[in-house]
């Protein structure tokens, strides 16, 4: 089964550690054995922390990838039995929605997911499952949000000069290889769940990481970037 | 200390990964370190996976091995409180229960679920403590019973010709070695603790077993069974 | 960023497993990268487990701390959105607690938990931030008081000739090196978080660790201590 998923991850920390804006919207193609993504689409999140309009930029991910990739099903990280968005309308969608607070949130954006939702299925029959939590893929896409936020925080702070200190997803920690920035899963049966960023512009090699605990978040990491500085030096 | 424990384990999904039937019941007996079975009694369960009856079958398999193994206590899959189902009534039983739709599903269980905890203390003096998800024991009886479901549903991918897809326990990963087909726990502090059911039939030869994560249930793998294409083969 | 931390951990378990008494209680000073203490303030506890008074302890170590070693901040092990109680009332305190049941234990104790944090303002500035089970320096000091616990614990097998079960703080495991006893977390991302006490009187030497799952306590760990049986001994 091929799966398309979409979430957002990492976000800008003030020196309180606290988390102020999403980073990154990524949306991923998932084939077996469905622990990496298999093609990306990745866009500059810069929200803030509690915006919930990233869902709409999640589904229009979804859409582009949805035409060229042909999915089975597309998951989206809001968490409600697995509900199909493409089969019910906005106001079946906030009827579901069981907290207060939360469908207030969502009620301005139900009319447009429902649209996008619909759109998708007309271009390739796939469903839109609100299996949030539950799904895998919407993990994947949430390290590989997790990774392209990273490399965009390096990127900022390369150009400003300065200390970026970003918050990774949930239980997950960095590695760079082979030209790649990938945060894996450290959650229990997640051992190969995993998401990178390519680093085109090689980035990664002109700044320092420094990956610690967030104290003030147990279960998240953050990494501290600092721009290297290469004046004298001899290596 | 000696605990006897049952629950249910392993269950066939359908195309969509979904849990349909449950496979397997077990009951386990655990001396210290309490992290592995000494003796099991399993029967083929094959309820559907909302199915709360199965508790009757995992009392009865506790039954019939607190007669042989005397233990000092017996722990069920019901979480309330570790109260002792061998000294309450079933309406007392019912009323602990918080959950008005948990309540209604265990209405008429409660009076036998009763009966046989009563009977169970007649035998050997033991509590039959409602300690459900606390308990150790009841996690290497779910890891037992998810054992012998998987190589339930091994023999019946080989008997019917067809693949297979079994949702394992929550948390686990599969091995197979000296015969036997082990469930190993995933999650923190259980590294050792486990559950295995003996492959006395040799079906683990004749199929291929592959492990995937489950892609709609974070948390949860599940195993495709193929019976291997014998005919024609030089190995 | 310097912080400082408190909790209690460790617990005498009865024959049941079931835990009785604290052990130990720990106020610790962190600095980057955060994951083990850099000093120590240790008392024996022995409350009730469900006495939350020893949140005064634990306010009175940090204060004393705080003198000493001027934190950035002081995270107390109560979970209410990171309050600051240095800036706050008595009844604002109250008042901002959801579970009656929680008020109703926190009334008498809320007038001399300001106090306390109002003076550790006045020493250093610092705030007192309710921030709880989303803080690493607690879990740090959960730890460490969790590794005095099992110190203090061993101290009485010795002393009394008999054994003693601790019940371990969740998802840790302790290893005895370096003539120290330290506690690791088993939780996801927290791989090298962990707090130690210091075994300056060799009582390690003088008693046989056994570590289990506590058979009751899903997640929990806990320790049989024995004294060595040195009569007649031939090593």
């Amino acid at each position: 089964m091929r799966i398309i998923a979409a979430d957002s991850g990492s976000a800008l920390l003030n020196s309180d550690f606290k988390a102020q804006l999403t980073l990154s919207t990524a949306a991923v193609v998932i084939d077996p054995p469905y622990t990496h993504p298999f093609a990306i689409r990745e866009q500059q999140a810069l929200k803030r922390i509690d915006d919930r309009s990233v869902i709409l930029d999640e589904l229009k991910l979804c859409l582009e990838l949805a035409r060229q990739y042909r999915p089975d099903a597309v998951h989206v990280d809001v968490t409600l039995n697995s509900l199909d968005l493409a089969s019910i309308s906005a106001e079946e969608l906030l009827k579901t929605i069981p907290s207060k607070l939360a469908r207030r949130f969502m009620e301005p954006l139900a009319p447009y997911m429902v649209e996008v939702a619909r759109e998708i299925r007309r271009t390739c029959g796939a469903p839109v499952l609100l299996v949030g939590k539950e799904s895998v893929p919407v993990r994947v896409a949430e390290l590989t949000a997790g990774a392209h936020g990273v490399l965009r925080g390096a990127r900022k702070a390369l150009n400003e000069g300065v200390k970026v200190l970003i918050g990774l997803p949930r239980a997950c920690t960095s590695k760079v290889a082979d030209g790649r920035l990938t945060l894996v899963s450290l959650l229990p049966a997640e051992e190969d769940v995993e998401g990178y960023a390519a680093d085109e512009e090689g980035v990664l090699m002109r700044v320092q990481l420094r990956e610690y605990v967030n104290p003030v978040a147990s279960g998240f990491k953050m990494i501290e970037v600092n721009p290297k500085e290469v004046e004298g030096a001899t290596g």
